[in-house]
């Protein structure tokens, strides 16, 4: 038995989102796991990562965010609300991020989400050691993470050569900067494409394709985002000469290159 | 004498966010320009887009964002706080986004501010036909863009073989996908690094490179993304066979295949 927290972002009870949601907590359920939910919609999450966030400020004159979320976690004076969220997060085997894509990233409460509880000393400034532990390392080792997004255009546009860019890519700030930065061994993205103009039939199909997904979240393989303190990266910066060699830009940072091309559509 | 909003979010009045927001309004007033200012934080801006959003609902049974999204701005019924913005934004001939780069992206705020003011029917499914207008046209075209970050860590990381990836590729959701997708003129990012590290001396430069940089917002070249209706996506989709042959992902979506390196570091 293991834990998931699935954390999400939509407010209508009917939306694909929820009903994608619904299908998660079903079927890890079903497999004999515990589920977390976290609907940030409903639960009204505080968006915006404020000087309210810092009861006890290390600095009441000035408000830097990487001081007083450093000083709040270590003097365990944080907001009620982002506390309880970190120890979801740390009670959790897996976190699943399940939202409809805007602007090719996350909407605005859910990346709130990201900037209150990952706080410093937690997911980043781990051990109070800067960045030694980072990349494959850190407070969130161990977990695994699954970013499951509702796509509303149409697949083609995130092929390899599609005129948005490959949906891998445009998440890799959320895949590589966000969950595998404090840690986690990230799964490749689920999308379901189309959303926007989905059928009853669709829907069926892109849920039951989700299900596959959930039954196999403990035993898929990876996305092997190469780790800072692997070897690749001798001074913890840039990637040796013999690594990925003449090679530069986001895919040098995966150790299959393939592996971020765009998946198999789900849902089109 | 031209107009540039610039829309910025940091609540520290002393951050080098402000204080670049300062050097802005100086010196684009002191070359005649009219500045407009969006102080998100000083706002109380409201970062989560929900139902409160769309006072005349086409649908009350059922949210879908796309639909009252369209339906609010074609009616003219949106929330007054998204209006305003949009009048704001149709009323400048340059937009200049100014945040701390938070997890590889906006504060949520900002974020926030995207998700509701970039409406249907406005910065996408522009005069009402669908994907017909975007990438390089649409509501914004002839509009300047340019997006300004305070970095904490150092260039290095974002280096073309840096860790974290390299900052032009991390924020192409924002610039392509954001930015030039309603059809503004893109710029290149204007980034400072280090800047949890800065010293006095090291803002002042910081500040001076910036000041360049705004001196030459109506002429700098903008970053040459492809148009979606220039010819080099016959079907609006994906990228035809001859141009940027053999390649893909975010960069084939670049005329310069250089243009989305990394900049020369400032401030570091």
């Amino acid at each position: 038995m293991k834990k998931v927290l699935i954390v999400f972002a939509h407010p209508e009870p009917t939306s694909l989102n929820h009903q994608l949601v619904e299908t998660a907590v079903h079927v890890l359920q079903q497999d004999g796991h515990e589920v977390l939910l976290s609907d940030l919609y409903s639960m009204g999450w505080k968006a915006v990562f404020d000087e309210q966030d810092f009861p006890l400020r290390a600095h009441p004159q000035r408000l830097s965010f990487i001081e007083e979320s450093g000083h709040s976690y270590a003097v365990g004076r944080q907001a009620p609300d982002i506390a309880a969220e970190q120890q979801k997060v740390l009670a959790a085997d897996a976190l699943i991020l399940q939202f409809p894509l805007w602007w090719f990233g996350m909407p605005a409460i859910l990346k709130g989400w990201i900037d209150r509880v990952w706080a410093r000393g937690l997911a980043y400034g781990y051990e109070g050691a800067g960045n030694r532990y980072r990349y494959g390392d850190g407070a969130f080792k161990g977990k695994r993470a699954l970013v499951s997004v509702t796509v509303g255009g149409p697949a083609v546009d995130y092929s390899p050569r599609g005129i948005n860019g490959p949906l891998e890519q445009l998440l890799f700030p959320i895949t590589h900067g966000t969950l595998f930065y404090p840690g986690m061994d990230v799964l490749p993205v689920h999308a379901v494409y189309g959303a926007a103009q989905l059928s009853a039939q669709g829907a069926e199909v892109a849920k039951a394709q989700w299900a596959a997904r959930l039954e196999r979240i403990f035993d898929d393989t990876p996305t092997p985002f190469r780790r800072q303190n692997g070897g690749d990266y001798p001074d913890g910066h840039v990637l040796a000469p013999d690594i990925a060699s003449g090679r530069s830009g986001l895919l040098a940072h995966v150790a299959d290159q393939g592996a971020l091309a765009p998946m198999k559509p789900a849902g089109t």
